[in-house]
């Protein structure tokens, strides 16, 4: 086996026809087969499965020893993607764990440590909005209570989801004995940018993520008659809305190269061609390189925003929908990884990302680490996103190495 | 009955839970129930109801003479709305008009001519995007081939919405013989703007209806991550839709008072909130008083657009969705209408629209006239629209009126 051929097995599931690339949600049309191929492709290397009360699965090589101290080597990444997302985005992490695992096996590979293969769910909060919705349940980093009456697009909480999906709400929620296991835990990712492209290297470690906050913006206007309306009658939520987009690109530009502002979603109400909008709903995404950072970013964004929806006739309600704050990864397993790597790999850079990630949820609770595959066209959450085969095939030598030294000594 | 009566009994068909008002589109759950209920309220007051090759309803009171040169006196509006529409736009001329016919009835009145009551399929076009979709069809102002192609939001083609509603697609096209029988259109309608209630008169003739066109602008520029790609390296779509929207506001400013411009319905794609999206579909409605300052405008508008999405590096399309010429209405039918008015009213004034009517359609074919009924908000397209009862009834024997020296002589 090989990651292409192990990424080829799911390559027809949860295809998005209109968008491009793949629409894989929580508990939707392709979550039961992508979880079936998790299962299948653990059986057959061996592997112990089990789901979590968080909907988060477990490939266990050895099993863990119940009171003992973090004893546990895990890694893996998830399988859910954006609405039109890539195919490397969560997948390669998964297959690549399964790869090296293969790898070492067939070298005869006998861990000390437990080995677990993790698939977590619902990282891109691409359903309900959340992102890394199995890390923050599993770690408490969420509350069990606010997240179950989270509602997707249609208007289902979570917590009928889950039900629906035939899983028990009340299973739901932290399980710190099971984090605390967890000696180490290091996530393999596809790069979302071009850095290892332009270094020319096929790895890298990571230094951190970069801090990143999530809110909803409400504009609400005076909805009318596109026709018979004249323009100083009108207070058009769209136009406000205009507004708010240039507000968070500007303010994102000029502090660059740090900033990041994107509104990349949005609702019109009603949403009619002849329909003067009476409210748009919008999604705002700001990053920065430090959490004072964003929460500046925020401040002036909303300031400009407030101006022009006020400009407009309209109102403004702010949401914060998620607060992830930076993330600096484990400095010495970082540093084990790269050390390990070294031999085949010469020194491979530590760079920061801007992408969220479940590492990002359990670095404040266990030592974590990340490996990246380079992506030759530096797109990502777009059908574009790419890994070459055997960029795929070295970052999967370079997770088996990093368990053997990881898991193979006490 | 009186006409706020009439409309109770539609008033819970079609609701819109989610964006309040209703919403009643071409062949939704809510068109059967509307149609029924034109039937049973036409039957009732001894009309025979058929239904045309495209989907239009009449109630007819006396039967048109085939062969004999135009003598029908027709009435009506439309029952579909806007998404989240208001209860009046359409369904008042059409309880107005069985209204009318009831009062003649009680009166005691025989026509001499045939009186039709009218209810044309899809004056809004929220569902297939072409508004006067029945009369346009009916009069042959539309192609019946490319309209049977067009699709709805979800992709079903007009063709396959009108055979799964029981409809035969082969009778849908131009029946210029029913159009030619037709002597005079006068449609009732709620105002859609504050004038009549400016001027404290409870109804109105139409002098006019402002040209109109619709045009569907696709944006594409580079979807990836919003956290990973730095603001330099982006070509965002929505930042080029936020340029066109100002555009499309400030133009038609610039060409006050005759001028708007309004976008009101757009779709990101792929519409995720930590994804840069990767294309805009935006739909954008010009209006002014003459068909060549809508041009202009257009020009003016599209080249700013242009500027716009160019400067982000994005690339545009645009579509002609439909473009509807200034309508004058018959001056000697309005002017007859206004002297029938005039013992009870007094003189009633001929106001301009902005909004499109299927009059403003069978205004090319057969001599058209309008009545306006006051609107207290002067909102339309939205659930503030309004009408008081006092003018509901006022609207009706206006139109009872003006159907009695209509059709009270050959």
């Amino acid at each position: 086996m090989t990651v292409a051929r192990c990424l080829a097995e799911i390559a027809e599931i949860g295809r998005d026809a209109e968008r491009g690339g793949y629409s894989r949600h929580l508990f939707d049309g392709s979550d039961a087969p992508l979880r079936d191929w998790f299962r299948r492709s653990a059986q057959s290397l061996g592997l112990v499965v089990e789901e979590d009360g968080d909907a988060n699965l477990w490939a266990w090589w050895g099993m863990p020893q119940p009171g003992e101290a973090a004893h546990v080597i895990a890694t893996g990444s998830h399988l859910d993607s954006v609405p039109g997302g890539g195919a490397f985005d969560g997948p390669l992490g998964v297959a690549s764990a399964f790869e090296a695992v293969a790898q070492l096996r067939s070298d005869g590979f006998v861990p000390v440590r437990p080995i677990a293969v993790c698939a977590f769910a619902e990282e891109e909060g691409s359903r309900f909005g959340l992102p890394c919705l199995g890390t923050r349940l599993l770690t408490g980093a969420a509350d069990a209570a606010s997240v179950l009456a989270r509602t997707d697009a249609a208007g289902a909480t979570l917590a009928q989801a889950w039900r629906d999906s035939g899983r028990d709400v009340t299973r739901i929620g932290p399980d710190l004995e099971r984090v605390g296991r967890i000696a180490a835990f290091v996530e393999l990712h596809v790069e979302q940018g071009r850095d290892l492209e332009d270094r020319g290297t096929p790895v890298s470690t990571a230094s951190a993520i970069i801090p990143h906050g999530r809110w909803r913006l409400e504009i609400t206007g005076e909805g009318n008659h596109a026709g018979t309306t004249t323009m100083d009658l009108r207070a058009d939520p769209v136009v406000a809305f205009a507004g708010a987009v240039l507000a968070v690109r500007d303010v994102a530009r000029s502090r660059m190269p740090g900033a990041r502002g994107t509104i990349g979603r949005a609702q019109f109400v009603p949403g009619g061609t002849n329909v003067i909008a009476s409210r748009v709903v919008a999604w705002m995404d700001l990053r920065a390189l430090a959490d004072a950072d964003v929460h500046e970013q925020f401040a002036l964004t909303i300031e400009r925003i407030r101006a022009a929806v006020e400009a407009e006739g309209c109102t403004l309600d702010v949401h914060e929908e998620s607060f992830t704050p930076r993330v600096d990864f484990d400095a010495e397993l970082t540093a084990t990884i790269a050390a390990a790597l070294e031999p085949e790999f010469g020194p491979v850079p530590s760079i920061p990302t801007g992408a969220g990630h479940d590492a990002g949820i359990l670095a404040a609770h266990v030592p974590t680490a990340m490996i990246f595959v380079r992506n030759p066209t530096g797109v990502s959450h777009a059908p574009a996103e790419a890994a070459r085969d055997e960029d795929c095939e070295a970052g999967a030598r370079a997770l088996a190495t990093t368990l053997r030294a990881l898991a193979g000594s006490a």
